[in-house]
């Protein structure tokens, strides 16, 4: 098993990832100290919840841990308001004190959704993630959490570090292949922002991480966890090197809102979006094998490099201006210098993104 | 003028209480660095916007700030999920970035759902409280925002200090002598928790206080705000000390809630909370006395020092169970020693309670 630790002082966490953990989710509870006097809410989705909550349950039980579940609808949908006031409702009606805490089981919907729960909830109280899906390893570490507006996506949100991410790869055997995907774009992202040798790696063992392969897949989470927790310890709320971490996401979260939430998985438009990233790189002085290299690694994992020509380019440039990384007037992109290795420019002219965005739909 | 600053390290800010205020609001944002490229966002209410609105988007177009403006239906009903979302939404249409603050002009009400907008707004923006209610010197420092669940009050929100509160005296003339009332309940508070000359001086001052003469007003609220900046500076995050702030509010926040948020004011409902709390004191040992002095010390505020018979003992106490300092089974209380002092309790056993709210009903 393996354990890291996002350094930040007094709001400090361990993450544990390893085969077996649900059932110790009462020792790990005990741990960290949660309150045995006040209940705890674990919220779940309707796809994970079946699968694996009462295993979590019991396991919290028998060290002595009132809990309480609230289920919500599989899928993006699930970060709105109003479903944000269910959980909340559903906090309140269960009597959930200071000292009670909220969990995620399951992936970064539910991770997002509960933890913004837990950050507004009485001005916040205490949470923790048990992660279901190999995107939510980067999901849950790292504080952000947050819900969609429906003009913009992650617009109403909170930095709330969990107590605890609890990394059971077990519960990974039972993703669709397309999540599986999807989340492994995420972790091929901690190795292009950070860590050549760990990109290439991804590349490499492509098909011990699609085949889930337990030693692949622990090796591949504690590596992208690591840069993570590295790059969040040093900027916790995003004042600069944080925003690294989203390369692929400007031209990404703004494919992923005109598709319609939940059309293209999340990783699946970053993908998109981080072959522009390397397009854009290319045009500002990167070496032009840089494109095809990232195409590459992307299609490895069998990961969409192409956006769908129905997705109209004026839709996602004013999708793209309400995004929060445009700021006083010009966009601020993420841009690879090489594999492993990225820049912050705040310079980069809409002009220029849209020619992006046009190269990005042929194939 | 007066000047204070609440000490909370890089969190620091200042308060300025005075005349002619809003007129220099624009130098006051300079002066806190807000940046002149991004959209501000003015948030206001339908009694307050008519009458000071314009000043102020005056002043911050006079020096170079660009400013939209979203007006809130006056009143407690409009701290509700629903207006806050219109509030997001108006701050997305508006384009508001990271570099973007939203001010509250306006009440408690206002301050509250602003602050928990820019708290949650991209994760969070800068914050400017420009309090226009005496109730407001309590609630626009401290950095609690929140808004309600139908459930109960304040149920949803965060710690978010705002970048600089502006408070003109002058806004105060407008004020109906109820709402005068209500907020001198909150300025007792202060001497009553804190600094017995204090509360005194209230009782001596109050027609002064009630006839809204300026020096009377400017002196009061700085020492209220004082008191209030002093508890905040030692414990940002109710850990502790912060708790005495809630003196008459375990009952006085039940007493709003059943009798509908919005028909006794919330400085009402507290005064009412605050004779509860002395008599809890005389039960646990202080001067008998104390249950008659704070009463004379509420009643020359003309502040309401009996419960209404038709609030159902049965409800309230429900509603108690609800509240926030219900911690771990057994409820916490403030409790007064004598005029001045008080002490944090967790024990108090809910069959107390219920006597002291019977008791609160008779003449
Ligand atoms: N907070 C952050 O820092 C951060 C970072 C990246 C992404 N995100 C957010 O994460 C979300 C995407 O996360 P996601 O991809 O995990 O989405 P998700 O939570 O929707 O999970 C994907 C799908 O897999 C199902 N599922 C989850 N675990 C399963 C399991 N073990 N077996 C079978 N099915 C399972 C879910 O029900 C869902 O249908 C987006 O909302 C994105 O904005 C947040
Ligand atoms: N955040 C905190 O720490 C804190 C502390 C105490 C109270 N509160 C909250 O504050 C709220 C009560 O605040 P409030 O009493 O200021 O209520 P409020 O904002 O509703 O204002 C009271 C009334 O006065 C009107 N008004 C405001 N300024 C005026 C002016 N200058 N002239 C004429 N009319 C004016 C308003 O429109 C409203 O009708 C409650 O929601 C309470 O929970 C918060
Ligand atoms: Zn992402
Ligand atoms: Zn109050």
């Amino acid at each position: 098993m393996g354990t890291l630790t996002v350094e930040l002082g007094e709001r400090s966490y361990p993450i544990y990832i390893g085969q077996g953990l649900l059932e110790k989710a009462g020792a790990y509870f005990e741990q960290r100290g949660l309150s045995k006097k006040s209940p705890h809410l674990i919220i779940s989705d309707s796809n994970t919840a079946p699968l694996y909550l009462n295993k979590l349950t019991e396991s919290l039980a028998n060290a002595g841990y009132n809990t309480l579940t609230f289920v919500v609808e599989a899928g993006e949908k699930s970060k709105s308001l109003s479903v944000y006031e269910e959980v909340i409702t559903a906090a309140i009606e269960g009597g959930l004190d200071r000292s009670s805490s909220i969990t995620a089981l399951g992936g970064g919907v539910v991770g997002d959704l509960a933890g913004f729960a837990a950050a507004s909830y009485m001005r916040g109280i205490r949470f923790v993630q048990i992660p279901t899906t190999i995107l939510a390893h980067d999901s849950s570490v790292g504080g952000k959490v947050g819900i969609n507006h429906p003009l913009a996506k992650n617009m109403i949100g909170a930095f709330h570090q969990p107590e605890l991410v609890l990394y059971d790869v077990d519960t990974l055997l039972t993703l669709p292949p397309r999540e599986v995907s999807a989340g492994l774009a995420e972790m091929l992202k901690h190795g292009l922002i950070w860590d050549a040798d760990f990109a290439c790696w991804c590349q490499e063992h492509a098909q011990g991480l699609l085949a889930l392969e337990p030693e692949a897949l622990e090796y591949g989470l504690e590596k992208g966890c690591a840069v993570k927790a590295k790059v969040v310890s040093q900027d916790e709320k995003e004042n600069g090197l944080r925003a690294i971490l989203n390369l692929g996401h400007t031209i990404g979260h703004a494919i992923e809102a005109i598709a319609g939430y939940g059309t293209l998985l999340h990783g699946e438009a970053i993908s998109i979006g981080m072959v522009g990233s390397a397009m854009l790189g290319v045009r500002l002085g990167a070496d032009p094998s840089l494109v095809q290299e990232t195409r590459a690694m992307l299609q490895s994992l069998r990961l969409p490099v192409v956006l769908p020509r129905e997705l109209e380019t004026d839709a996602i440039m004013s999708a793209m201006m309400h995004d929060k990384k445009f700021k006083e007037g010009s966009i601020t992109f993420v841009v690879p210098l090489s594999i492993g290795q990225v820049e912050i420019r705040k310079d980069i002219p809409a002009s220029l993104v849209r020619e992006i965005v046009e190269q990005l739909k042929e194939v």
